[in-house]
This record gives structure tokens, sequence and C-alpha cells, in this order.
């Protein structure tokens, strides 16, 4: 069993924004070599987080988006951290901020349908992943 | 340390439906034999999701599928995707679709209360449950 | 590759609180002289949760327990469970019960302003967390 550590950047271009990484993190999967083991995907931020869903039709992440916004609202009169963007450390608890993906055969076991995604909830920003593969 | 990769299937009856897997995922465990390490249960679908809460009250069950329609209801105005099942794919990542457990003894380390389940979404349909097993 | 398991205990003191725990698992990960590996943080009860988020502003707790109980809350008319705890369960879900973190070095790979919380949802009471370090 081995461990590896990567991580890559990404830059977020709008305030809340889903960015499909999968491609990033199935490049790191292959160059480490790891058939059998896990991906631990990472954000390590507090206004952002990882989910995986589908990326075929852009419009099921307008969805997630437009939901996520209703649920959580930009302003609310109860919020009392003062850089306005309380609503995008609530979204990072509910959508999570770590993803664990079992590898078989070198691949990510993803159903047809599902890509990862970085969330962004309060950029444009320069943002950090985490990617960690253990396995043999 | 080893890995082992499993699947089996879970055939779902309602649209939204949580149902327990907590004894298939067990019988696994048992079955390839690792006493210290890590399930990883993995759901391969967009519209479905993994959780873990309580089994004893069913009641429980109902509530958390009650308050998810409210937080994300079937029907909404602003919802693009042409399918009809938006609120299906916001559910599958509140919820997530990745859960990690420590095993110790063979045996994941639940509380009195905990099960684990398949959360249909989007059903009734036939789903993929993915079950990744590492340790010693 | 070695496997640790860890248990602590946390008393909360209101109905809901988020404690900071970030320090317990840097002694446990310290103690057990892992390098590269993953921390699994797993939360045994089905009322509580494990969340990631800023710990430098206390009112970001503020505003994350705040949203939570307006998107779930205490009371509602559609409610079955006959505890009157079952805002708890529903939260529960919603935030997780698990957390897998990459260590490097030593160190969970947080970013600046990440901090590690047990969320209590039905509280006061005595929890426990485990802790399952892995890695080399």
């Amino acid at each position: 069993m081995k461990v590896f550590n990567n991580s890559f950047t990404v830059g977020t271009n709008k305030r809340c924004e889903m960015i499909d990484i999968t491609d990033k993190i199935q490049d790191i999967i292959g160059d480490v070599g790891i058939s059998e083991g896990t991906a631990v995907v990472y954000c390590p931020h507090t206004t952002a987080a990882i989910t995986i869903n589908e990326n075929a039709d852009p419009d099921v992440v307008h969805d997630i988006l437009l939901m996520l916004s209703e649920i959580v609202p930009h302003s609310h009169s109860g919020y009392r951290h003062s850089e306005g963007n309380s609503d995008a450390h609530v979204k990072s608890s509910i959508i999570g901020c770590s993803k664990t993906i079992p590898l078989s055969a070198g691949k990510m076991q993803f159903g047809t349908w599902q890509a990862i995604f970085f969330c962004e909830f309060d950029g444009p920003r320069r943002r950090t992943v985490h990617v960690q593969i253990t396995g043999e």
C-alpha cells in the first residue's frame, strides 16, 4: 500500500460556480499508477466544497446552485459574520469539503452520469484542491 | 493492508425511499475477513445517496424524507433540467454519495442506533452500491 | 501501512452547539506517529454530526447553526418521531457523521481557516468521537 499526496489549483470566475475536476483527478490517479485503492478529494477552503453529480446536462448544475441559493440566502437579517459570505460557509458544511471514491482497475468507480465538481460559493478566487491516492 | 472491491444491487419501490443496507455491508466485511480498517460505501448514481441514521423507529426515516422534500421541492419554477428530477440531483449532493466507516474487530464502529441507508430520490429503479473494504 | 483506532468523549452544553475538536484529533495523529495517511473522524450518534469550517470568527458557527435551524425547524406538524428531536436526525444526515482528511508530514491538510467541529443537535449530552488514523 502506498500513499500519494497531490494538489492543483482551480480558478473560479463567478461567486457561485461548479467546476468539473474529474479529468484532473483521473490524471493524478494515472500518474501515480494506483490500480486498487481510494481517492480522497479535499477542499481546504471554508467557503467552497466538493460534490459528485451529473455533468452531462449543465442544467443539473444550474438547478443545484439555484436550490442552494434558496435554502441558504446570500443575505439574512440574522447573519452575524461581517464578511458578507455567511451563506458560503453554510453551503460548505452542507455539501462537505471531502469526498472519498473507491478505485478499481485504475479508475474511479463512477456511474455513467457522475463527475466530481469543485463548488465555489464565494468567488471568483484562486482555489486549491488536495488529492490523496492510497492503494497498490 | 488489502483492498477488496464489492458491489450489490438494491431494488427500490417508491420515488423517495431509504433502504437499510447495514446487513449487506456487514456480510461483505465478514466475507473478506478484514478486522481493522475502513469501509467506503459508495453510490454510483446522481439521483440517490448514502446516509447513516436511526433504523429503530421508522418514523425517523419518514421525517428525514419529509424535510428533504420540503427543503428541495419536486417542482420549482426555476428548474431547468428537463427530466423532472432536479430535486433528486440536489438531494443527492446534500446527502452525499460516499460514506466512510471505521472498522474495529471486524465490525463497523456504529453507535447503538446507527444503520446505513441507500437513499432513493428518483425511483423506483434497480440501483448499485459499491463497497470497498481496506485493512488487515 | 498501519491502522490505529482511537476514541474520546465530548461533553456538550446546549441543545445545538459546534465544538472545535481539532486539537484532540491532531494530538491523536501525533501520538500514533503517522506521517502520510488519512484521518477518519466519525460520530457514532444519529442526532449529531462532524463538519469542517472556520473557527477564527465564532460568528461563522452562529450563522451555520442559525441556518440549519431555519432549514430544519425544531417543531413541524408533519414530524412523526415521538421523541421531539426529528430535526436533530435530519441535520445529522445533512451534515454527515464521517469526515476524511488527508495527512501529510503528520498534519491534517487543513487550509488557513479550517477546523473540525463536533456538531451537537440534541444536547446537552456526553458524546463519543471515533478517530481512525491509517498510513505510514
